[in-house]
């Protein structure tokens, strides 16, 4: 289902002698990108290209993307060699690499759907078949688009109801700290948003360069929008011994040794954190506000798991909630834009490219600003749009769909939760995997212990990343070594999703367990 | 349906005495954005925000995007106060400012929607209602999403079978030349993917610094692109005595002078045109093709309208087929990147931001950066590919929904041609308006005749910007004033669409042409 490209050259460079051994390049054209050939202009009309590598924006170049990185590519590979009938010591190719609910099996909420549907092809108003609270949910939303219909641009900013839902919903979620709509900014997805909060923030030369403070591990599309904006990344390394907490004192050392460098501008915050699946307590949420008001920091929480909190005595509190009870000393100045989405928590609609921020205490004209900047991409796609309205305002409890839905969602994240403690347990049986609590999110990133000649082995390339391609050779199980997320120096991880049917979850786990045992002995 | 906020900050500066009075702002705060107040810290604890116009990107404050600018933003104003029971001189406002067919009555085509609601709620697949190609279409598409689902995240590229979808439709289009399903990337609409080449494109700094060509008039979008990059603007004239025809000599002397202050790198051809409505004759594309080989610019051909094409004698001819045409000497050298899209054509399906590039002799390596820099905003939006994968593969003449579907189109295309010759002619009996034929796209951009007394009360800001504002309090009608797009210093223009309903655009052209005698005769 993926095009099958190799991306050696965006990577570390120490994989490429493995990767070119590994790949075959089917990129237009069969022959090996590596290493770049220096073409000049001669004779025979072979023409350096207009656009190379020479010439192409340097920033992109230094983008990386592990969660779709060349493990990933391989597994591709290996699933259409599966299918030639190439034999392989497994049946299937498991793709633990990506938070992707729905390909893992999990199914739609039956009443968001119904809505899509309604308001994608309206003659079915008129079926018997669909409930009255989907019919006027969709009726609703087609009186706010142009035209009555979902093909029709909405505002840059989002359709006006829309916006207003969320306000509501957001008001509901914080015991009803209030929620302006003019503060809601739909998107395409979180990872729009979050880029677009870069950009703006983003400024400066040399060391009056924008920093951007952001966790270690992190998602990595934090350090890919940072690295095409030019934008200074500041690491602050997250607690492992410590479940994965986060420390203000830690946040205090990375900004302090960033000011000689950059000029730092904003505190990223993944929470329940990605890839680490930790649920952030109250206090510590305190306390970074604190230290962003101190440090006169942008707060930008990425807050797209908060409906996935598994972990006993854990709980999701959102930064804005947090911000308004800490008093006007700080509800009044923080600047704080949070990030929500349609892709996880348990409806998992990632295909829609769903998804709203809400900015607070931005100033006006920058608001205008941002407003301006996204007007400029027309507007987010309406079907996410819609879908994003079913998401924070579901069917209410005297409506027929209710009992429906609240089955549906109540299963979905029992299930995660169920999983999420199973992966624990497992891992911690195995000797040389140590993995802490998924509290919360959709992922576990255990630590592995590595044997001296696994590492030498590796030939310099990332020691998580050769364990990772075998583990794919060996069993078809596709993870993302944790050097794609950022770790400490001489430590090794992987993240792997708890999304596989809990069967398959199992026999994941299984497997992992008996490969790690074989490859420790291996290279024992 | 559009948030009010005012921009008048991005906007000409000339335009903010009269917005500071004509706007209220209710951006977050009650306050005029305007002027910038310097603040700083103080005893009161007022702060400077950290995100303000002084640290913001500067970039961004560069972007201007009038097709969504101040004359939208009142018209949204407007809508509410008709609303709201304020009297005016009319009873409702025409956006006639955006290439939004749905929004102005045109109806989708129906096996395009039975197909997504289909997708959308796969429970449909057991209702007889459904017609046996829709039915199968939709089983075709969902086989190839994960998990069978339209929440399931795609490759970043884009749903395999809808590429190789893509790859037959231009074969087919281009007379049998060759597409490669690996050289076509899905997008989120066209913009998505004309932003991401344009990208790839800039580099260097000072005199080695991009420069991209573009026509003026041009669509905002890439004058706004390139302003966001620190890309340099080269702007090429159309000639508008010419019917807005394209002269190689006008590219070389705009290419000539720009060398002396950035290095030449892409040129941008929108065909059929955007916002001037013409379209280019095959030997007009065959100069332009020769100038860009020997120039050493990377093509990028914008060709979203290409089926929208009305005058008798014109015709769509793609940039990839006449530069394979040109023979191996240009079809293997000369890079080419096309857009397309599911907004505009005979669909209008804007609100599903569905789009394709397709790639011409690209440096392979730089195609692996290119799908490295898709995949971190994971795929776009699945509802967009399948809306996509319909426009490229609609139904065949054995299928039950041929009939209702050429149809449709056949209507939607001869009513747009019909609009398309009403609006010259009308426009053309107006003294002091003179309009070039609408040979294709969906818009218009008449030349006005504007009196030295007007272009004085204009008080500096585009006299254009003054008659459309003053169109838009009389009148209610919205159009974009031709400063928006670029235009001949001392000419004047704006742009219309030519969307509303038959009758409404009779309404709409007699009440400009009354307008336009009350104006000159107001400042005569």
């Amino acid at each position: 289902m993926e095009c099958v490209v190799s991306l050696c050259k965006c990577w570390r460079p120490v994989c490429l002698c493995l990767f070119s051994t590994m790949f075959r390049f089917r990129v237009g054209s069969k022959q090996c990108a590596l290493p770049t050939p220096k073409m000049t202009e001669n004779g025979l009309g072979h023409r350096e290209k207009v656009l190379n590598m020479n010439t192409m924006n340097p920033n992109v170049k230094r983008v990386e993307y592990a969660v779709r990185g060349p493990i990933v590519q391989r597994a591709v590979q290996i699933e259409k060699e599966l299918k030639e009938g190439v034999k392989k010591p497994f049946s299937e190719v498991i793709k633990a690499n990506i938070g992707d609910a729905h390909a893992m099996g999990q199914k739609p909420i039956t009443f968001f759907r119904q809505v899509v549907a309604l308001c994608a092809y309206p003659d079915l108003l008129e079926d018997n078949k669909f409930p009255d609270d989907a019919k006027n949910r969709a009726r609703r939303i087609l009186q706010s688009c142009g035209g009555g219909s979902l093909g029709a641009y909405s505002a840059s900013t989002g359709i006006e109801v829309i916006r207003q839902d969320v306000a509501r919903y957001i008001e509901k979620r914080d015991g009803g700290i209030p929620s302006n709509p003019d503060n809601i900014y739909l998107s395409t997805g979180a990872s729009d948003a979050i880029v677009t909060m870069l950009k703006l923030l983003t400024s400066g030369e040399g060391k009056t360069r924008s920093g951007v403070m952001i966790s270690i591990p992190q998602y990595p599309l934090y350090s890919a929008a940072l690295a095409e904006l030019a934008a200074v990344q500041i690491s602050y390394y997250l607690d492992e011994d410590k479940c994965w907490g986060l420390d203000v004192s830690e946040l205090r050392r990375a900004v302090e040794a960033a000011r000689e460098h950059c000029k730092p501008r904003a505190l990223c915050i993944i929470n329940p954190g990605n890839p680490t699946g930790q649920v952030q307590s109250r206090q510590c949420i305190e306390d970074v506000i604190r230290f962003a008001a101190e440090e006169r920091l942008f707060l930008m929480a990425d807050e797209v798991y908060q409906d996935n909190v598994y972990a006993e005595g854990c709980q999701f509190h959102s930064f804005k909630k947090v911000l308004f009870e800490m008093g006007p000393e700080y509800s009044n100045t923080v600047e704080l834009a949070s990030f929500h989405s349609t892709s996880k928590c348990y409806m998992g609609e990632c295909g829609f490219r769903g998804g709203y921020m809400e900015v607070i205490n931005m100033d006006p004209q920058v608001k205008l600003q941002l407003t301006k900047l996204v007007s400029v991409r027309l507007c987010p796609p309406i079907p996410g749009q819609v879908l994003l309205d079913l998401v924070v305002n579901p069917p209410r409890p005297d409506e027929p769909s209710y009992a429906t839905f609240i089955k549906e969602r109540t299963a979905n994240l029992e299930i995660l939760a169920e999983k999420a403690k199973l992966t624990e347990q497992i891992f911690n049986t195995v000797s040389g995997i140590r993995c802490n609590p998924v509290q919360g999110a959709m992922y576990t990133f255990p630590r592995l212990t590595l044997p001296e000649k696994a590492i030498a082995a590796a030939k310099g390339q990332a020691p998580d990343m050769f364990y990772c391609m075998k583990l794919l050779e060996e069993t078809g199980i596709c993870l993302v070594p944790g050097s794609g997320f950022g770790q400490r120096d001489g430590t090794h991880h992987f993240r792997m999703t708890i999304l596989p049917a809990t069967e398959k979850l199992k026999i994941v786990l299984e497997n992992i367990r008996a490969f790690h045992k074989r490859f420790t002995e291996e290279f024992s």
